[in-house]
């Protein structure tokens, strides 16, 4: 079998964009990332409410720090760091770059000031631009690639900015809305519909044309039984109906670790659900509000998800499957640049797939695994995806709070199965 | 695809022993379980030192307990419990039977009495026998799949029993033998070398000739791409090159979930292994020996696994990999049976894969996954496997506390990446 | 001042037993821990449920290596240890000694068995008595002391032994009893009276002319404000009246902290209490029982206590009026001599103070702090009561397993705030 | 005894304050808290680094919300609070007026802001100032007492918003300065030397004749043996004898509980020290610095306090002793009006007993307990003290960041033997 590595297909001369494109794809996607902090009090940057979320304030920083650790501090020979605590308290996970600062005491740091970390920002920014402009040619194939994984690393962090944001506001009685938005309403979905497709072998995995994280790579072949996908995410009236059937106190649709982490937890519900007064009501960015029947079901975890396929007698997708039925589906949806916050109802009555992109992340059945013949990235860039592949789920498909630019049907995102606080959702198959 | 399930293979008339080999089978194992007790004091039956490793005690009930409750219970009208609170404290995990007594607290209970737990056995054992001989043609047809999965059921806890007692007795200070027993000892093992096997569509899974668990079924097809496998297990020699180059304390080998498990539990080596005067020990079911160069490594994690291979430069084989290269070999190793009570050293210099039986269990790095089309058993006997098939990973070839007859290819072990107590080794893929 | 230490009295040769007493004083205190472990099972030994609480096995073998480790190990030139390990399996908490096995592991160990146990016991208590017959004299002032201590280092360990199995039993689902016995009941107890005591300086603390644990010298001078103090316990029934008046939910009667443990731990009522078809039962060591509405309460915490005398609009006595109105009673009660095994109801209906001695302990609301010019016994002795001065409130009267000849009015008790397994309960003071 | 509550002193007209006097003691205190948190940016407000220190705007709002309820809406019927959820979000454990908010959780609520906050205080304190203009006679007799307790409260808070704030930026890596202050150094303190007083009978408590806290109710008669008590305090170069003596590894020293303490968090010299080439460091308010020999040490726990205590072959003080010795001493010091920020050196070589007030607070060994007659203010102000009245240690003295308008010699200041973020420290006595 012949390959495409991440490498590769990250150092291909025909692959890279233009210098114009380079320094207007950076620019965007930086200032976006200030566009969503835009609604913040200096207050709201600050705080960290549980250990996997982090504070905006870090997230800036954070974001920032990656171009000047791979970028600036590794390919300029004179270059003379913001500050020399930046790279400890703001990288993440490297452990060859350096011991990062403790994740869970993110939120134990009043300085650097949001001005100081909104400066730091400005710094970096003047830098990479320079660099985009005044490489040499061999440097700017070699620096390109790297720009371009800052950029959608900084996209990720877009996503969990805003989920993170949505958790610690959660934590405040004194009802806060980010942001005002209104959603578009429907009266009602279709009815849930099967798409078959053939049992054979099939491919999976990005062919390498553009930019891919290391873990889509290589393009490889598969065998896939023959097996249906769900044209619809499931949706909130349908979840209810689980949910008040009891099945959150029902062993028997669950996994074992996912029954003891209902019980353990206290879960009764998605994660910022509660009912009152007969009614359901769930924390939005825009505030408290009731559940709408017809929008997807979100904040759920693995176990939820898997537990409601089998109490309705289904399964979820593999990742395969998965993305051998989008092939077909031209990408399209509410993304994070639609702006509505939160996943919306199926606007369309019409028959086939429909939300597989940029609604809610669709858990699917298939553990976090290298894929035949992969290999990580080279360097400390290695460890942005590879040592994460153990006792995590994939999902696929982005959600309300991604960048549309920032989306490959390829892509392969993670959580563990008792994670909710990503706007993560179902879709059945069988 | 036309499938055979589980459910199919156990109700298959044409797969029944005769009344006087199941009988015979029955006897043979639950004599088995009592030898295995044999050696011991009865303080040694009471004690659990930690949640995962039950108490002697609990294994003889609790054994006996699956045939009261699944078969006794169940189809015997009239049928009088031989103590009412004994379903409660020695069910493990079978939430459709009622809510058992926390597992943690296994070690609390010191009634009933061993001499008492006997006296269950000897009950239980004559009423499955008088059944088995006194039941209807329709009713045997019925029932001996029940005893048969009781008996395997039994046969996965005398592996427990044999490591939890081991687990107890390394916690002890005072230098315990559980029996002393000689092995045989080599001078030397052959060079690692690779058998090849070539890319394509696989059959993997239990064909439903005879006895099977539920989660090797159904057999189905698979894609495998080219891959090496190597002729035997890793040794303690060559762990101990690992261990001495100072890999527990470098994150570049681990998942990062691994390398927080070493740091935060001080793993430094391989589980019961200790550095004395420059000398390698571990602790035995023979008591403390010096770690032989040419035996396997056992009591290793799958971080371990992993992070030796990925030091190695090689991976860990998957499930269907190891599945696929077991068929041309044939069944033989030092399993159980022949009381050697440790993994011993390749004996043979001959070419070709060796070991894959019956010495220690082999980490695959497939998580433990449903196969395409599974169907978990119905009733409570579902919970058996189906449940946690989620954040742990397979093992294949079985060990030298597996009983030989309880063991076929398609078997499927599996365990929690951070498990060490169990006789589970390294092979090598590339 | 001048006072009498510790020290002093125990190395006063007036107070020296004769050889004879001091002989049948070790046989009958050792024979008497065998007389508590004479219903038990083998299993019952080894068994650990919580921390607090040892294996009757531990406590066997630790009152032994305590005349070992003071006593032979100390004088004997050529004393050679029983077993090299057991000095570190059965220290307790004497750091000057060694560094003890961990106190939470106790019930890790299933070695020695019970068997070697009392082959241990049987060998250190031959050494002893040989001492004792054969040391010259000078010897024998130097030794019988320590000898003295062991005796009631020992009789301390009774009461542990006793209170540790019920707990033990508690645990098991299985209604076990330790031993039938029938208590004494009565029809009613007499109402709540008080008697009064001046203000004025009062002296307290040991005398010395006998024998004392450290912590109760020196006899010193106490100013004491006018008190009275009531006539008996408070009974059960009183104590359900507070229970039910929903006083477990109610914050304004409760220490803060124990407001918190209350709530953390879940208590609704004493240890052992349970409520069943309205009806109070109780774990006891004769089995469950229905709660005799005129027994004294036991098995609460200084926060229950504390709160139920705030309930009552009173509070507990401090130690030193305690001992100031224990001075003119004669020292009689139920106590472990009784063999009632549980605190028992008030026999008599006359005047004056009841039930001061042997039935349950009783808080004070004295934390547990040295005397005005307190010395611990030297060396590794020192450590048996000073180290432990700290977050602790004293308790005083003995128990209904306490043994009459180990209890002085000078004794003090001392637990945690939130102990509960202990024979402790209630008296008033205002 | 005839005595005085706390109540009653409250309650004497004689003692109140003129009109005048009092808004202009609640002005000053209250701005004082504002000149605290001055030097602060928004970000600083915010944190929470541990359960046990509070975020700056907390303190700023529950020091509020105790004029707010305890006067504003118990006092006035037609009161609107300010918002309906503060009471809830900053009442810290009045359990009478409401369940509050988790104190761990405090630092997880970014609203309201800094901003609104600052607006709440000016808001309530026009009200509280209108109340003391406004009131009738009799109301003003009724309110004066409550918003004294308010003012001194709030006094507390000062002290704990400094030792608050210095915690939380000691977490920093970025050296940061609170504010930089010089401090007055000395070149040498002179030798220890004793005062000693006579063994009798005692009077100590609050007289009644000024504002007190109840806990210091009522004055009554102690008896007290012969002491002697230090000239002064213990200072860094004596106490860095007894780290570098080895005494944090040497059980010999500690109470148990300590030594485990000790060991668990691996303490091995004061809070906020750390050796750098040879020489000590520590965090203070005006950043990192060299430990000045001739300071008084602080930042110790109890359990340190008493084992540096026990190693000189000394004690510490009751704190009845302290205050008989305090009696003839005039109040006067370096306290948080002085602005060090730090507690200094003794400046004086004169003979007698020095430092007695307003440097560090000084252990004393006796727990935290109500004096005989105490009786709690009545209702919810009277958790104020008599809840906490349970293994805590009191402390006496007054520190550099008490306000010496707050101090009293009966004050009885009072924490967990644990405890090191406070500036605390040692007086010896024998």
């Amino acid at each position: 079998m012949e390959t495409v590595t991440a490498e590769e297909t990250l150092n291909k001369k025909s692959n890279l964009p233009s210098r114009k494109e380079l320094t207007k794809h950076f620019k965007t996607v930086r200032s976006f990332t200030e566009e969503i902090t835009d609604p913040l009090e200096i207050e709201d940057y600050v705080i960290q409410v549980t250990e996997s979320a982090s504070p905006a304030k870090w997230h800036l920083a954070h974001t920032t720090w990656f171009f000047e650790t791979f970028l600036l501090e590794k390919e300029l020979e004179d270059y003379d760091p913001i500050h020399p605590q930046y790279s400890y308290l703001f990288n993440s996970y490297y452990l060859q770059t350096g011991v990062p600062h403790c994740r869970a005491r993110r939120g134990n740091i009043s300085r650097p000031t949001v001005k100081q970390v909104f400066e730091y920002r400005e710094s970096i920014n003047e830098h990479v631009i320079n660099l985009i402009q005044n490489a040499s040619e061999q440097q700017y194939e070699e620096w390109a690639p790297i720009i371009e994984i800052g950029i959608h690393h900084e996209q990720q962090h877009q996503e969990l900015l805003m989920t993170d944001l949505k958790y610690m506001f959660a934590q405040n009685p004194l009802d806060i809305s980010y942001k005002e938005v209104e959603r578009p309403r429907v009266e009602s979905v279709p009815e849930l519909s099967w798409t078959s497709f053939e049992e054979g072998v099939y491919e999976v995995g990005h062919a390498g044309s553009d930019f891919g994280y290391d873990n889509e790579f290589p393009r490889h072949k598969t065998y896939i039984h023959d097996f249906e996908l769900a044209n619809r995410l499931v949706t909130n009236a349908e979840f209810i109906r689980f949910v008040e059937s009891g099945a959150y106190g029902e062993p028997k649709w669950w996994l074992d670790e996912g029954f003891s982490t209902v019980r353990d937890d206290g879960w009764k519900a998605p994660l910022y659900w509660e009912k009152k007064d007969g009614e359901w009501y769930q924390f939005t960015l825009s505030g408290k509000q009731k559940v709408d029947p017809n929008e997807p079901v979100t904040h759920v975890s693995y176990f939820e998800a898997d537990a409601y396929a089998r109490w309705k007698g289904y399964r979820l997708p593999t990742e395969q499957e998965w993305e051998v039925a989008a092939e077909a589906v031209e990408i399209s949806g509410p993304f994070a640049d639609a702006g509505h916050l939160h996943p919306v109802a199926l606007q369309s009555a019409k028959a086939g797939l429909k939300q597989m992109f940029g609604t809610v992340w669709q858990w699917t059945q298939s553990s976090y695994a290298p894929y035949p013949g992969y290999k990580p990235l080279p360097g400390a860039l290695g460890e942005y995806n590879g040592k994460f592949m153990c006792n995590q789920y994939v999902l696929r498909g982005g959600s309300c709070a991604t960048s549309k630019s920032h989306f490959r049907k390829t892509y392969r995102n993670f959580f563990h199965a008792n994670e909710r606080w990503q706007f993560n959702g179902i879709r059945l198959a069988k």
